[in-house]
């Protein structure tokens, strides 16, 4: 009999979230599932790792093939946890998500959704993060279910080009039915951010970060431009933060 | 007369670090200055942003063509709050560091030194992020002068492609004067955790992280090969995580 393929999950909207228990409920059939995901939410944690204070970890759930355990920490440390500490060997797959809010274009770098997912690419583990463009914690999974499934199933059958993970996300839901997958690039977007500036009860000033989303990138192939399609943007990433392109025409000698 | 540049200097090790203050002495006669530093060390902290809480802000010092100010955010954080707050435009020049600590190879995506830099690239803003291959508060920042401040100027004099910051790092001083710059690419090379896993007086168990860094990239032109051979190495990055060799080969097609 082949053994059962290990699936790590986690997220960044916290333990309780709804995209998190959608996510768990879709793929559960599919191997042997343990779930790492943190008491508090950690949406904007990126790749943060705890290193100033010691993690704690409480087993809440456990079944055959099946694991539930909650932590203290951020998205990156759960899959470092698991890696290193809860799961009885390196995992086949990391899944993330299913994240309140798009991790399309630059949010991939504030995301803690893709960074549990990166952190698995570092160790050449696949993983797949996946994102629903609708911020709302009541917002609606229910288009998702077939392209979850045939994406991590693809995945486990397949793998992954070495330390390459996806950043999946979807529209949201609409009268419309999604028109299917795009592989695509990250699109080159931003935030256009303002501070608001308010007073304390004791009249001291503090500042609350707010912003609009803003996306100058008219290219075709964009992971934006997918979404804005109706379909399902694939994105394939990693960590190399090289610009290769400049590597040989820069000159630094002094 | 030509306006002075404007540089706004932050780091992931808090407003007192050594290697800060050694960066603002390096730099504070080449434009008008504006350090955004952490109240508290944000080491690891990578690209987070503060979502979930305010923000506060003490200005600490105005001088001429010198403020600086002391937050309780992020590096990335302080990099939003200098765009959009603080500075009085939009800064010319983004400095990080000098960071105890290599930021080389895959560190470059843990690291708050080099979020804040990243951040800047986000926006155009050039950038630089500096780190010496040295934990220690006690680190020898003797050696880097010269380094830090031909870099500084010839991207003040130059600026940056589009998009693109720099990952500078430092070897450990030693007896051997440093060979020179190379521009170089990111190693692929990874940490080896472990937690180490303890009992609290309460007989509560908790984890720490902690783990060895280990290069398994023996190519030529890596950041983790220059410093081997007491080179500073640059390294051009971006924040386009697109595994672009791989856009068109997957196909996900249900």
């Amino acid at each position: 009999m082949t053994k059962k393929p290990l699936i790590l999950i986690t997220n960044d909207d916290g333990i309780n979230a709804p995209g998190l228990r959608k996510l768990i409920s879709l793929v559960k059939h599919l191997g042997e599932i343990i779930v790492i995901a943190s008491e508090h939410p950690m949406s904007g944690m990126a790749h943060a790792v705890t290193i100033q204070n010691p993690l704690r970890v409480r087993l809440l759930t456990e079944e055959t093939d099946y694991k539930e355990y909650l932590t203290t920490g951020t998205p990156v440390d759960n899959v470092k946890l698991g890696k290193h500490k809860l799961a009885s060997r390196l995992p086949d797959l990391i899944l993330s998500g299913i994240n309140h809010g798009s991790n399309a274009a630059v949010n991939i770098i504030y995301s803690g959704t893709m960074g549990a997912v990166l952190e698995g690419a570092i160790d050449r583990v696949p993983g797949i993060g996946f994102s629903l463009d609708d911020f709302s914690p009541h917002a609606d999974f229910s288009h998702v279910d077939v392209y979850v499934i045939a994406i991590t199933k693809k995945v486990l059958r397949e793998g992954l080009p070495k330390g390459v993970c996806l950043n999946v996300n979807f529209p949201l839901n609409s009268s419309e039915p999604l028109k299917g997958i795009k592989v695509c690039r990250q699109a080159d977007a931003r935030w256009i951010e303002e501070f608001e500036e308010r007073q304390d009860p004791h009249g001291r000033t503090y500042y609350w970060l707010a912003g609009r989303f803003e996306n100058g990138d008219d290219r075709n192939d964009t992971d934006e431009k997918a979404l804005a399609d109706n379909y399902v943007s694939v994105v394939p990433s990693h960590t190399d933060f090289t610009a290769h392109d400049y590597v040989n025409k820069l000159d630094f000698s002094l």
